[in-house]
Parts: structure tokens; sequence; C-alpha cells
């Protein structure tokens, strides 16, 4: 292994093992155990693919889409369970962006140097 | 310094001292050290950065405007330094690429799981 994936693996489990990923996981658990809660979040998602899809592929979207997909946000901000796994993926997010900021940061001095 | 931060510094350093990357800056600086080949790859990058944007924007992209950078694609690519360059620029993203493929396993796994 060269020490690329060697470092790179080890972030791998330094996430993994992190309060953050954990607090992720047991959130994402509790939802998917669930079946109403599941259903909700499944539903939530799958709007929102849909959009983020349709905006790549330079497709119009809709007004009653956009209300659609309003609605169902409002109805799993109100969902505890749910609301608690959004804010656990927004913090992991936070983390994945934080350490794509450090390794890209070779990149990024080399192309401002001048 | 968490485990992550600490991980995460320490494959900055690997990518930094990895072969894919010095390469890569060797290109980048004899590229810039010549004007005449700095002076063709900042238009290069100008006329790309520039259709991006556009495209982001949502902004309709000229047939003018499509010729123009494919004219200055072909322009660089008998450009034996810029294309060198941008072989090592490819090279590189490629790890980066595969680094954020490990990274990002994690989360990929716990969504998946059912
Ligand atoms: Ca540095
Ligand atoms: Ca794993």
């Amino acid at each position: 292994m060269s020490n690329i994936q060697e470092s790179a693996h080890q972030l791998e489990v330094a996430i993994q093992e992190s309060d953050e990923f954990k607090d992720l996981k047991a959130a994402y658990e509790k939802v998917m155990n669930e079946p109403s809660s599941r259903e909700m979040f499944d539903n939530f998602r799958n709007v929102q693919l849909e959009l983020q899809q349709k905006q790549m592929q330079g497709l119009e979207i809709t007004e009653e889409e956009v209300e659609k997909a309003k609605s169902v946000v409002e109805l799993v901000q109100q969902h505890e369970d749910i609301s608690k796994l959004m804010e656990q993926e927004q913090r992991v997010n936070m983390l994945i962006n934080d350490i794509s900021r450090t390794i890209t940061k070779p990149l990024e001095e080399l192309y401002s140097a001048e």
C-alpha cells in the first residue's frame, strides 16, 4: 500500500470512529427501524432525488413540484427523529467538506502560487 | 487535534510527497516559467472557466463559443509542455477521486445497508 492509500484508509477509520459518524448512524438506524418514519424519510429522499435529477438534466421544474418538495420538507422537519437525522447528516457533511478542503490544499496552493 | 484532523493532515502531506503531485508541480512550473506557454495555458483556462460559469448559470452557449473552445483545446494539445501538464492534472485528479471514494465509503455503506 502506498502512503496515500494508507493515510486515506486511516482517515476512513477515523471517520467511522468519530462521534459525528456514530451519532449519524444511530439517528439513521432509529429512523429505519420505525416503519412509519422510514416511509416518510424514503419519500422525502425520493422527492429530492427526482428534483436533483431534473435539475441536472436541465429539465423544467413545475410550480407543483416546488410546492410538493416544500411540503415534504416541512413534514420531515416536524418529525423529531427525521429532523435529528438531517442535523446529523449536516454535521457529517461539514466534516467531509473540511477534509476535502484539507486534501485539496496542495493543489490549491500550487495553482495560486503565481 | 482530533484523529480525523491528524489523519487528514497526514494525507495532505502524503499527497504533497507523491510522485503524481511532484510531477504535476514540475509540469506546472515548466509551463509557468515560459511566457509564451503560460499565456497559452492561461488563455485556455479562461475560456474553460467562462464556459463552465455560463453552464452553471444556465446561460446559452453559442456555436461560436463551442468552436472557440475546441480550437483552444486543439492548440494546447499540440503544445508539448501544456499537454504534459494536462496529463499530470488528470493523474492527480484520479488520485483525489480515489481518496474521495475511500473517505465517503462509511457514508455509502451506511446508506446502502438496508
Ligand atoms: Ca500546505
Ligand atoms: Ca468500510
